[in-house]
This record gives C-alpha cells, sequence and structure tokens, in this order.
C-alpha cells in the first residue's frame, strides 16, 4: 500500500487551519487543510473558498523546490489528494519563526514604522508558539531559559530560516512576488533532524504584486480588503502554474 | 564656582520622574529627581514620599560603587544638594536594556511562568525607549534594521550590563537584597563615549529580601501592596546606611 491508499487512522489534533491524522506508518501523518480563516488569534474567523487545495498545492510546490535547489529539508511525504498532504512526524520546537525582509503588520505597527520599509540585515524574529499568550516575541536568551528551545536548536533554526528566506526570495521575484515577511515552524523527527514542518502558502507568507504593489495574501482577509479568494488563486497559479484542483 | 553652585538653567526636559536642567558648563545638567510615581506607561500615578531624595542618594551610592569597583564608567559628576544629581550631557541610545536574573512582572506575564523562577542564562532585552508605543521589546536585528543602535552600540550595551549585573547582585546580597530585574540606560558623551546614565533605585529595579521575599521596590506602588516609602526607605538605609536627608 502506498501513502496515497492510507487509511485514516484518528484525529490527532485540530488546528485553526488544518486537521492532522494518524496514518498506519508510526512516523507518518496525514495533514488535511481546510478552508477555514482565522485572524487576530482567532478573533477574526471566516472561510476562504478553496483555500485549503490551494496552500496543499502551494506548500508542495515550495517545499520540493527548497528540498531540490536548497538542500533544505521538509517533513513532506508525498500529496496523495487534494488538500491533503503525508508528512514525517516532528516534535514542533515551540517556537514561530519570522523573517522580516520588510516591516509590515504587526511589526510595523509595534514599532511605529511604516509598512514596506526594507530591512537591512533581514529580521528573523522568534516567537513562543502559544495561541493562549498570543505568540509573544522573544530574544535568545528567554527562548533557552525557559526552556523552548535549546542554543544550538536557534542556531539551527536560524540556519534554516536564512536558506529558505535566500531560496525564496529570488524564486517569488521570478513569479513577480514580493516576499515581505514569512512564518515557518521547524520540529524534530524520530532521528533527532531538525525539518521545515507546517506550510508555506498565502496563510503564513505577505507576498506584494512586485508591479502594483497589490496584497497578495491573507491581509486581503485580515484587512477587509475583498477579493481574498483571487489572491489566493493567484498566487497558486504563479506558483503551480495551473488552475487549483 | 564649583558644580554645587551652578546656577539653573533652563528646564531641558521633564519625565516622570526627573526634571533635567541646563548648567553653566554646556556637557553638564543637573538632575532634579521627583516624589512623583507613575506605573503601567503613566496609565497609574501617585506620589512616593521622599522618593526624589532617595533615589538620588541611592543612584549615587551605586553609581560610585560601579565606577571604583567594576571600572563601569557612568554619568555621574556630584551630588550637590539632595535629590539633585550633577551628570555629565550624554545623547541618550533609544534602547532600554533589561536585566532579568528572575522571572517577574511583565516577562512572567508575557511567557506565561511564575514569578521568581532563575533565569540562567541571565537575560538582557532591548527595549525601543518609547512610551507612545509602550517600550516593545526588541531583538538585535530589529534594533539595527529600524536605525536605533548600531550592532556595535549593542555589543557595548551587552558588556556594559554584564558588568553592572556582576556587580550589583553580590552587592546587593551583601545588604539582604535579591536583584531580580532591573532596566539601564546608556548614554554618548561628547567624546563617543558609552556612559550609564539614568538611575539604578527601586524604581528602575526589582529588589526582593533574601530572607522574607518581600518586595521592596515599586511593585508595591504598582500593585498597591502598601507600605511604599516604607520599603523605599528600608533599601536607602541598606545602601546608603543612614536615613534619608
Amino acid at each position: 500500500m502506498n501513502e496515497g491508499e492510507a487509511v485514516y487512522g484518528p484525529l490527532l489534533y485540530e488546528g485553526k487551519a488544518k486537521r492532522i491524522h494518524a496514518t498506519d506508518h508510526p512516523e507518518r501523518l496525514r495533514v488535511v487543510y481546510k478552508d477555514d480563516a482565522t485572524a487576530y488569534n482567532a478573533a477574526k474567523r471566516g472561510i476562504i473558498e478553496g483555500k485549503g487545495r490551494i496552500n496543499a498545492a502551494i506548500t508542495v510546490a515550495l517545499y520540493r523546490y527548497l528540498e531540490d535547489e536548497a538542500g533544505v529539508v521538509t517533513h513532506l511525504i508525498d500529496a496523495p489528494a487534494p488538500a491533503e498532504l503525508i508528512v514525517r512526524r516532528v516534535d514542533i520546537v515551540p517556537v514561530e519563526v519570522i523573517v522580516r525582509n520588510r516591516a509590515a503588520g504587526s511589526f510595523a505597527k509595534r514599532y511605529g514604522v511604516d509598512e514596506g520599509g526594507a530591512l537591512d540585515p533581514v529580521v528573523i524574529e522568534w516567537c513562543l508558539k502559544s495561541d493562549e499568550l498570543g505568540d509573544p516575541p522573544m530574544n535568545d536568551a528567554t527562548a533557552v531559559a525557559l526552556g523552548f528551545a535549546t542554543e544550538d536548536d536557534l542556531a539551527e533554526l536560524f540556519e534554516g530560516a536564512v536558506a529558505v528566506n535566500e531560496a525564496l526570495r529570488p524564486y517569488f521575484e521570478d513569479r513577480g512576488l514580493d516576499l515581505v515577511d514569512f512564518k515557518l515552524e521547524f520540529g524534530r523527527d524520530a532521528d533527532g533532524r531538525l525539518l521545515l514542518a507546517d506550510e508555506i502558502s498565502p496563510d503564513t507568507c505577505r507576498l506584494w504584486d512586485l508591479e502594483s504593489g497589490e496584497r497578495l495574501d491573507k491581509d486581503r482577509f485580515r484587512r477587509d480588503l475583498g477579493g481574498v479568494e483571487d489572491a489566493y488563486r493567484e498566487v497558486h497559479r504563479r506558483i503551480v502554474g495551473e488552475e487549483p484542483r
């Protein structure tokens, strides 16, 4: 039986945008992407029609590119059905890694700067992965002192984040998209290897059209800008190169 | 004319706890400590009787100790009158340096941990000095990318903060006080030297009695614990060794 035929095992986790099921293989999980959208720590909720399939397909395309072209090891194993991925089971490091090429969103607001300013150096932030606490940013010493990560973890996360950013910026630029900022999550598999997990999609990136500056990401939903589905479909078209299944 | 006789020049700045006047010497300022107390970014206001004199005297004692015993260069020149210091004029680096030996206050709340837990490594945080923005914490790359400090500034701030902490922890311990956390500000003088500026006092430190755990600092005011004046006087007694003038 190949992964595509794996039975749906017990539901292990249901988050804001995904469900995770066990499979018949102990080190493999089935991720089912949902159309549900939330923002501002779930204070705002809605549905983005087709988002599950679109984000799964974009993640597959980006993770295969990162594996093949940038030497980034990811949790992705297979994509057996629309909106479904088979991934390697990992223990998620409870540190969200935010990579910021330009000031935008909560960062611009927090420091009182305009959105869009280029950041040099690129800002890589750690946020504690905690919906309850609102994912607060933290520095290296805090993450280590509170036991959320080791110094070695942070060094690997930093290296991984830089590698992803350096690979994705030109990739998106070739597709007319400015990679403003994005969130990554990493986890360790049974062998202790650090893998890129979660997803990279318009839910987790800010992507601005290079020509028009138009936002082609979840900010359209967060800020009620309209054209949410069209933006997700446009990013899918530029990355995956076909209409969403 | 010595500094003690300097005339009160124009008021250059009035903050929550201090007024700063020019003097007849262009590189020297007169700092007048006030009894006014504020907390939670000035949402809470009050008066702590005698605080101005107490904090000035504690700062003088600590800054002389740091200069003499720890090689830390400070802005302090003279203490001509109760509640008044003559200091070297500096351009303040707009980065508040927070040193945390134990989790407490906003830090404990932000990360959902109990107050009092020892932090290893010691956490040194940068916060953007901005009342308007609520002094948000920031990491090294953010401070540099947004132009609040250079990499070299941050290295010097870090080194200064470690030196102050390593000198003050045993100093306070000898006086029955646990130095839980504290805030420092640094500035550059006309020659470009980085000096420890501002103050170190129960307004800017958390100090817990080593025996009883009792809080002997501004948290008594912030949290309406009562005995505010007594706590400031007790710290003064242990540091300065006499009743406040």
